[in-house]
């Protein structure tokens, strides 16, 4: 049976796709060879540099800074250029992506895929920004059940859980991310989450309903800052003709960043820590949240969000 | 400066790791080019193989059994074929995968890397197990301190997210683990922590305290069968003289099977539910997780875990 089937569909037996497959797992033999010659080729003339550079510094007299230039001007391209061919090779996760993913590689190969997955982290965040915004104003405004509450924090805890796994594959894959403060909002979405209902709860309720519609305005306000940015990087990067140059992006981008900066600062991260200490000295407070935790914990990172925010500026304007 | 350094130190300027770059660079596009040929012959040759299918059937005479027999066994041989080939293949990532990490590629790309990475999955298990058995016999026993139980829920539910996390990993990999009962306990523990301190509350913690001890202790048998299985199946995969057979390994597996199941099944989970649902029915319940969520929805999921292990067992059997 099987020769006549054969001979009416050749097709069905050729082994074409067998053929292409065999292909394929020997190119993937080579390439994972391939990186690994490469690695450590890299870490040799790494530490062959770092060798040079310290006894360029060892026999050349003081007074010869020439040559000191020369080798820490060498070391630096190097270095960068290192740091180019090291994005195109796997790389080993940090902590926190070590704890929760394992030891699967998540390092993109090549800069589409790298730009394709910032874009869609812009857009998941944008999505998330507007139903966390809606759900809100939905809990602020219209319905007033604990249980809603719940579910509203348990999406917050679950969104900034999940943008921080996404930014850690960021970041592992070259990207210079600030992710601090999403840490810091898993922290406080935990702690809403766990405050128990009463009059303290009540009364903090509202106030911190309002920070999280305006923390999404915010978000929403800086989802269109950053697709600017890379918007923009994108075409620098890509067309090498550079009719946007680097100077008008950073203008651009200065703009961009000196009308958010006022929506980030803005009172609110001061005005929830005070309101927040102040219950805490209140007579009734019984609820183990506020009194042990809040008090002592709360204003740390919130101000500690502030300071990283600066800092980042700060960077930006040396740079 | 630079021809001096260069007459030197002729090692610092070769281009060697440049040049390893270059060529892995290149291969990688290769392999990216051979992986789209890939992919697209085996679709195209799955469906021819189904046209031919459904034309043998149609044209030839019903009584031949012979010639659909034919069709139908080559159908299977050449799907499990692909199967094989597709599990070295990128593969696009499930629903669970795609929300919380994007579109980024886990698939590992051979076959001791997906058992490292198996391997290494259940030592995390194993540690957690380890570490959540001695937090609940802390709370049980010695401190009963709210914020610690808040901590212990806290890592639960880290825990099982995290599993259910690199489980998803491990399907895309092409495990077939049964990971519903982990999606339950995220549920479970998210409830408890988000469940007020009261009456109610303390009458339930110890014996969902010592509920989690037990379970931890189970899991702790379940590595051993787990590790067991995983240790005799690349000893079946990585030697092929076989000298542990396939009929060897089943018995052993059903003999660790059947020692684990009294454990798996044991009454507590129903125990569990029964308890929940007389504090339901107490005149003094008014917090909101017992009376409205847990009534109805705890015993639902508690229940069809043991649906699903008893599905696991019956499929094979049957195998
Ligand atoms: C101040 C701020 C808007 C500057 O943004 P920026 O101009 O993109 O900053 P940088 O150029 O230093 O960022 C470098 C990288 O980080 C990204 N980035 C920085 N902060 C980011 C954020 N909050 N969300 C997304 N991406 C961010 C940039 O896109 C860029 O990524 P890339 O290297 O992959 O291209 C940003 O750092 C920020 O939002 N900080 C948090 C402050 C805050 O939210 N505080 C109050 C609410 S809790
Ligand atoms: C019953 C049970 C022990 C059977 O385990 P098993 O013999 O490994 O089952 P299978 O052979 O069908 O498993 C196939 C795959 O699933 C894995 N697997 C199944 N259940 C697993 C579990 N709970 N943890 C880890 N791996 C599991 C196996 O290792 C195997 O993986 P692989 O394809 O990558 O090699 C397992 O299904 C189980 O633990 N079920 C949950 C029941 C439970 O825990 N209930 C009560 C507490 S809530």
């Amino acid at each position: 049976m099987n020769d006549k089937l054969q001979k009416y569909f050749p097709d069905l037996f050729s082994s074409h796709a067998q053929e292409i497959h065999r292909l394929y797992k020997q190119k993937l033999e080579e390439v994972a060879k391939l990186q690994n010659n490469c690695s450590s080729a890299i870490a040799r003339q790494r530490k062959k540099i770092k060798e040079i550079s310290v006894s360029l510094q060892e026999y050349v007299p003081d007074g010869d800074s020439h040559s000191c230039h020369a080798s820490l001007s060498i070391h630096r391209e190097r270095s960068s250029a290192f740091a180019e061919m090291e994005s195109f090779l796997p790389k080993k996760n940090g902590l926190y992506l070590n704890l929760v993913l394992g030891n699967v590689n998540v390092t993109l190969l090549n800069k589409q895929s790298k730009f394709a997955y910032k874009d869609e982290y812009e857009k998941f965040k944008l999505v998330l920004t507007v139903i966390l915004l809606l759900f809100s104003f939905m809990c602020r405004f219209i319905f007033t059940y604990r249980t809603l509450d719940a579910m509203f924090n348990f999406l917050s805890v679950w969104y900034y859980c999940t943008l921080t796994i996404r930014e850690s594959i960021l970041i592992n894959n070259g990207s210079r991310l600030v992710v601090f403060h999403h840490y810091v909002s898993t922290f406080l979405s935990g702690v809403m989450l766990t405050w128990p209902e009463g009059v303290l709860y009540q009364m903090f309720r509202n106030q911190f309903l309002m920070y999280c519609m305006y923390q999404s305005f915010v978000q929403f306000l800086q989802y269109y800052y950053q697709s600017g940015c890379l918007y923009r990087l994108r075409a620098l990067g890509e067309r090498h003709n550079m009719d946007l140059t680097v100077e008008g992006f950073q203008s651009w981008m200065w703009r961009g960043l000196s009308f958010l900066l006022p929506f980030l600062f803005l009172f609110w991260q001061f005005y929830n820590s005070i309101t927040l200490f102040k219950m805490a000295q209140l007579p009734n407070c019984k609820e183990w949240q506020v009194c042990r935790d809040v008090r002592l914990l709360l204003p740390g990172p919130l101000h500690g969000n502030v300071f990283t925010t600066l800092g980042v500026v700060y960077q930006k304007y040396r740079n």
